[in-house]
């Protein structure tokens, strides 16, 4: 027994969230409805997964209304960390940890195209996998490094910067030598920004005056912003740049609905005159990387490089708000259920 | 003499426009004072230029407002295409022709650092080293190439595409084997795009429905977006792009006043979910590649490989209303003001 899985039952019925309905705006649990099914029968190239740690993701509110990727009437798209109980796939083993796209359920019947990563025998506890480990550790490293890759001297500002992105970035570019600004939702994360996740200053936006914030903090401007949130933030921060800095979308948190579509400052003639790139990231696009992403997280995590936060529910039912406290701002790092016992 | 050199006198006294005061939108008449002043002395380290064709570029609406490039009361900053009548300078010599900051004025007291380009004896007629082989030609070469080389199976949309700029755009994307989409400002501009400035299709956007005819003219999306206007026309432009598509901002010809700053679509959704990269481009921190750039332009020129148009008006006295005219779409071509005889 690996003792970075946690102990767990394996219940005679699969208990699973169906998405209900589509979201006007924030999902809520009035959306999901949770209903016992029988485990399913294992063919060839499947294998059965016991679910451990779900993920609650801001990116499922997106999916919750793409058609591309969820169904009213069957069980909602997320994230998942668990154990493989029986296998029809070669080198997918009975105990195998795999971390991928495995629904809100006790248990999943996945196939290859269902894994972003086969972990075999864990190094780290467990639920880092969905985590630091995970999307959003392998989000912040490659968005960055690829986008805007951090060095001395430059200044680099991270809104949502205590979340399950932002703690890392800002780890990532302190190592690197940046000086980094942090933008969170409550003077707690302020701490835990300024304390364990490398950046130099943080501030709770919701209590400064943003923009002189960000003009004391940076005089000269920011060399690189990676947004998460979008909104009036980035309307800020975007008027904050330096010439030639560059701006990460990688997140709208801010902006609950886009119909009808939200308006703002309009931001060309900042383009043009700070001569800005403003590139968008999908993390799903490169998914093939997340092997060497995780490895190279995982080196930092067991040299204690990594500080990460995890903000743990537990029992299916909780699942919606959990999704919920996402938009809310109420969760305090990555936020996962545990469903392993119950 | 050099036959695609103009005739032109030698006055006496040097007229020039004074900025009188600082626009709250497009400068207009208003802004200017035409006065006589005599001829500048040349010291050590300078020369002399006969200016024959001042140039109208939409830059100088923000030049015109910006402390750090304008004082009023002074010779309004502009670039021009001139002859030099004395130097004390080696290697500039009496009888180049050569292109810089030279202000609209008969005479300009110049030194290097007002060169953009030291043309000697043209190849070309000399108006178009204003124009197609000047900033707005060198401007489009490297926006293009270096923020979205074209090529083959790719769909290209260009604002302005009748313009100085988005004409020479046009050509090299279509060299290249893109298919290139115009949008211009009447419907004769619109023949003169498809006739000879290599786009597939122009539309008048004055006239159509534009997100339809962005849906019709390329059903999978534009892979690169040359903006010169910003506006109404981007926020639909940004919504037709393809995923990984490109947008080189370039000018913002559409917006009069940033004062207060005008709203817009939002666009971090946009940027995310189609995984965008929105990038300024700022022709004057390129003038170290002017001379490479030209030459190539002379290059297509000399093969009768670039079609380009010039709106030339006569007269000094006219440069107010030439520039205005950028800003009304009236001008048809590089807008330019003969002042080599008057």
């Amino acid at each position: 027994m690996n003792d970075m899985i946690p102990a767990y039952d394996l219940p005679a019925a699969n208990r699973r969230f169906l998405l209900a309905s589509r979201p006007a705006g924030t999902p809520t649990g009035a959306n999901f409805t949770l209903e016992t099914a029988d485990i399913p029968a294992v063919g060839e190239g499947q294998f059965l997964v016991r679910n451990l740690y779900l993920s609650a993701d801001p990116v499922q509110r997106g999916w919750s209304v793409n058609p591309a990727v969820t169904t009213p009437g069957q069980p909602m798209h997320a994230l998942a960390v668990g154990v493989v109980v029986e296998s029809r796939v070669d080198d997918v083993m009975q105990g195998d940890v795999v971390y991928g796209f495995f629904g809100w359920q006790d248990y999943a019947l996945a196939t290859r195209a269902d894994l972003l990563s086969h972990i075999g025998q864990p190094r780290v506890r467990l639920s880092a996998y969905a985590g630091a480990l995970g999307m959003p550790g392998v989000t912040a490293w490659l968005a960055l490094n690829d986008l805007a890759p951090p060095s001395a001297g430059q200044t680099v500002l991270v809104s949502t910067a205590a979340g399950a992105v932002g703690s890392i970035v800002g780890q990532i570019a302190h190592r690197a030598g940046a000086r980094v600004i942090g933008l969170t939702g409550s003077d707690a994360k302020v701490a835990r920004c300024v304390n364990d996740f490398g950046y130099a200053v943080a501030y709770n936006y919701k209590t400064i005056d943003l923009p002189a914030a960000l003009a004391n903090a940076a005089p000269s401007g920011f060399n690189t912003y990676f947004d998460n949130t979008g909104g009036y933030i980035l309307d800020m921060a975007v008027r904050a740049m330096a010439r030639y800095g560059r701006i990460i979308q990688c997140g709208t948190a801010a902006t609950s609905s886009w119909s009808p579509p939200p308006t703002g400052l309009r931001q060309e003639r900042e383009i043009l005159t700070r001569v800005l790139s403003w590139n968008g990231f999908y993390i799903f696009d490169h998914i093939a990387r997340f092997g060497e992403a995780i490895n190279r997280l995982t080196d930092l995590a067991l040299n204690g490089g990594l500080a990460f936060d995890e903000d743990i529910d537990h029992g299916i039912e909780t699942a919606p708000a959990a999704l919920e406290s996402l938009f809310m701002g109420t969760n305090s790092g990555k936020k996962l259920i545990f469903i392993g016992q119950g």
